[in-house]
């Protein structure tokens, strides 16, 4: 028997909201504490529950536990890191170093969602046209894993400064199976208040009504001044945690 | 003034659980029903709240109103189906072609998530290595959204079996502007139990034991028999739609 109820609650919905933008990118926040068994399980049912293109279900979830292993992952992205460094010029270079961007062997966990691209055969329906959408459905687990660790207290860090080559061969990911995600995952001390970067002044908040148009992207046909307001107000209680909360 | 709370409340995190699996891909079920402006905020700014590499919120939103310019998406959905369907074989094309697969016309609204990959100039902190980074994350902004929408009430239909080339020609996308998700949205007369090509018989879910692995994709070591009785317990929860729930 399944729940066949189509609303939420009130609460529930705020729920979902107070997830989405209190959601953060851990990377300095992490407490050793081991997560709960039953915690990481929803976790992972909860990425499992993702959309998949064709209902494909390209994802594979690799818990990476072994510190010999992980002590090879942060040498392979110190390794990275460095090279990344190089790309910034001058005192964008000198913030780049400064800021901490993983939390490999501090987190408790860490955890490589990956993509099976032959996981239903060559083809796919809905993957004809667009061969990325198997690669998009993983993302979407990764999402939806994510903001289930914000609901149960957990962090998570998406580690992107990696050389994907040398994590297939650490991981022993055959040929078609992609790496999409490596995530650091555990309890945190404390969820920042805003994203990371943006308080440490490395790039704003884009204001939500230059990202909105009408029929194509010049949107030679202007937003109504009604939904303008909506969308500022919308932004405004997204900044203030107040996001979904009826009577706000 | 921000949301410097740690927790969510039981009912909280339980609203976000049943989002995620109570979520579906809508293709049949739209009413015409408008959109409230408020509604279709929120949605927009949940998706804005997604993590993003470096920062860069890379997506633009496209709402495509136009019934004209629907009609053309229609046409070319039309066009590359047709093609799609020859790729399968025998009973399996018939299948195929029985299927609904988008609600272009049928739903109010249709939206385009881009990504713009020059958002935040060349070289972007976490892009550096994977290249692809930007556009996963807009596929995190697109599975915000589609949370938000079933919190709302709404459903959300992705239609990917489109020429990407035909569509950023009717959208009018630059070339460094990859429209990501094309989206159906709108009430729906009902959310469906399950999966809908689980329930045609198009491709069941796995269990999720099966997904789950330690150390490496082959998994040599095993999962303990406490930890498999969590996950299939939380598979069970989520077909029941009781994942998430205090004492179930």
């Amino acid at each position: 028997m399944r729940d066949h109820d189509n609303s939420l609650t009130p609460e529930e919905r705020h729920g979902l909201y107070r997830a989405i933008v209190t959601r953060r990118d851990v990377r300095s926040q992490f407490l050793p504490d081991p997560i709960a068994q039953d915690s990481l399980a929803r976790l992972l049912v909860a990425a499992h529950w993702a959309p998949s293109v064709g209902f494909m279900q390209p994802w594979s979830f690799i818990l990476v536990q072994d510190k010999a292993l992980r002590a090879q992952v942060k040498e392979a992205f110190e390794k990275a890191n460095a090279e990344a460094a190089l790309m910034f010029e001058g005192t964008r270079r000198d913030q780049y170093k400064a800021l901490k961007l993983e939390g490999i062997l501090d987190a408790p966990l860490n955890l490589c969602i990956t993509c099976d691209r032959d996981r239903a055969g060559p083809v796919v329906l809905g993957r004809t046209h667009i061969p990325t959408m198997d690669l998009y459905s993983t993302v979407c687990a990764v999402q939806n894993l994510w903001l289930a660790a914000r609901a149960e207290g957990l962090g998570v860090g998406w580690v992107s400064i990696l050389d994907e080559n040398r994590l297939k061969e650490l991981l022993g990911l055959t040929e078609k199976v992609v790496p999409v995600a490596y995530l650091c995952i555990g309890h945190v001390d404390h969820f920042l208040a805003g994203p990371e970067l943006e308080a440490k002044g490395w790039r704003k908040r884009l204001p939500i009504e230059e990202l909105v148009s009408i029929d194509s992207l010049s949107g030679a046909q202007a937003l109504s001044p009604e939904f303008l307001a909506a969308l500022r107000q919308a932004q405004d209680q997204a900044e203030h945690g107040t996001l979904g909360k009826l009577d706000p």
